[in-house]
């Protein structure tokens, strides 16, 4: 496996019980460590990790799984043990999990005592493509994903492929809505080798998994605090979060599931725009259709368009959308109208 | 007066009515604007501002004065005012108060939506020469002086002096306290002036205030994020942080008064630790006496070392403490056990 870093910040493939964790984390002997952990992730993985002397002694706290963990009342208390157990910025908050979980974990290590040391374990495909890179941390609020959180980069990045053979098929296909995106919106033939695995109902493999990787890495460089290009890594998130948002609290609608949702609709939209042609649309729909894509309530629309109204990504007053243009070409900051987001979503909302 | 600016952040020294705030916030015409104010500085300060064409529709919020606001209770309504009324990243929150105020609207910009603009409208002398310069911003938990933040630049830092005729003398005094401390550390002439200020019980020119300023910028210029010089700015303050913090919940001991105190117990310190003679010791006393110190009860020792056990300077297991080693020069990281604290605080414990 050749290596990659983000900003600077070492990624590591290998076995969890054989990294040389002080190699990579300065004076990491030294540092006290706190793992977060969920209920799946202490039973699956915990015990890989428990193997490596570099974890004698952590701390553990277990959260329960999911999206709902995802708030200030699940980061209090882990600040609070911080507190107590005399943490320094110096020491070490380690979030072995999902996307949730790195959000989450990544948060809370920005805002104890103005930034304390922070390493990211991905245990899931979305997490490893997606969530772990680039620094972006965060909890939802008021049902808004993402609301609250900052910018701030794990140390290190450890990437065990062995966590991927305990996911259920449903965690696999999560993960392969990110990569998806990241074929749509840079890379031709990635999108293709994806589309491939998605249409033959096929898991990734560890090459394209660190490829997916690299080219999302390769657009955080370019801009890691999200001024102008990276902002392409929205793509099908405008939509999708929105989506996400709505069926939070009725009935858990996994994130990549959304997204698959958001990049088909965000097709349309562009296609409506004379943007993207209608062959490249067909072959989107026909990726994203792979995944078990609900229909969009009629009841549901207000509420949608609230929260893309919402949506961090729309500077001042307009619509501001990333759209792809071809298959492995996006532009971003295009002007959408309120109506024609309202268009494709009733154009989902009766069974395809 | 001289132009001044920190990490490019310009600071501004007019009337706040007169300040062409556009010149110096790219659109800020388009932005929408949310004002955070204490009941203080919303019936002083605000009909200042409010005469500005800039704040034209700008939104107000109004937080009790003190340092019992600056706690996520009260970082959640106004995260939600923001959320409600669609503010984005592109929009901006402005701080007009004391220290509490420009911490606390610091950390509530740097986490909205991962960062959203932020400038600094420093009404108290205290916030002039200290909080608002540096971008350390924070909220207090668990009863711990700013255990959370986040290190956040505002855009633009305004000062008006005319502010200043507003304050109490309690409070110009809280502020000399940082203004002593800056020339302890860096510049013996600047502490001689401001001693001299101490003992004829007078209040700082304009001058005197800005060259304060310089100071402590050039500390944070250097080292941004405290990995090593930037600690120096910490003189007075890991003493001074664990007092105040014993009297928050029972008798609010004004900030700058315990630092007052932190500065003449870790120069004393200085003096056991044969790093600081006599002489300069007895100045430092001199000086710091002329704040209205209290001693320290004999129950309070326990939960005062505790206090500094769980300090955020404290690296790994060591006591590391800035301390003065003549008037005008300082070193940090040095070792102190608890011991020798201990009976300083002991020395303080009966009636000077």
């Amino acid at each position: 496996m050749k290596k990659l870093s983000c900003l600077d910040r070492p990624i590591v493939f290998d076995s969890v019980a054989n990294i040389n964790f002080n190699k990579h984390l300065a004076n990491g002997e030294k540092a006290k460590k706190l793992v977060l952990l969920d209920e799946n992730t202490h039973q699956h993985c915990w015990p890989l990790l428990a193997a490596n002397p570099f974890f004698e002694g952590a701390e553990l706290i277990e959260l329960p799984a999911g999206e709902l963990s995802k708030t200030l009342d699940y980061c209090a208390p882990v600040w609070q043990s911080l507190t107590e157990m005399s943490f320094t910025r110096s020491d070490i908050l380690i979030a072995v999990g999902g996307g949730v979980l790195t959000d989450l974990g990544g948060f809370i290590a920005s805002s104890y005592k103005r930034g304390m040391r922070f390493m990211s374990i991905p245990t899931s495909l979305l997490g490893m493509v997606d969530a772990s890179i680039g620094g972006k941390t965060g909890i939802d609020f008021l049902e808004y994903k993402n609301q609250l959180g900052a910018f701030y980069l794990p140390e290190l990045i450890a990437v065990d492929a062995q966590f991927l053979e305990t996911l259920p098929d449903e965690e696999v296909l999560n993960g392969m809505a990110e990569m998806l995106k990241h074929g749509l919106l840079a890379d031709k033939s990635h999108a293709e080798g994806i589309g491939k695995l998605l249409l033959e109902k096929k898991a990734p493999n560890l090459e394209q998994i660190a490829h997916s990787m690299k080219i999302k890495i390769d657009v955080v460089e370019q801009d890691p605090k999200e001024a102008g290009v990276r902002k392409l890594l929205n793509l099908g998130h405008t939509i999708g979060h929105a989506i996400e948002k709505y069926w939070l609290t009725r009935d858990l609608y996994p994130h990549g599931f959304a997204v698959a949702q958001g990049l088909k609709l965000e097709a349309r939209l562009a296609n409506k725009l004379n943007l993207l042609n209608q062959e490249d649309l067909n072959q989107i729909e026909e990726w994203t259709n792979a995944f078990p894509l609900r229909e969009v309530p009629q009841d549901a629309m207000q509420e949608i368009l609230e929260a893309i109204n919402n949506d961090k990504k729309n500077k001042n007053q307009d619509w501001l959308f990333s759209l792809p243009v071809a298959i492995g070409k996006s532009e971003y900051d295009i002007k959408v109208n309120r109506e024609l987001v309202e268009e494709v979503l009733r154009e989902e909302s009766t069974k395809r």
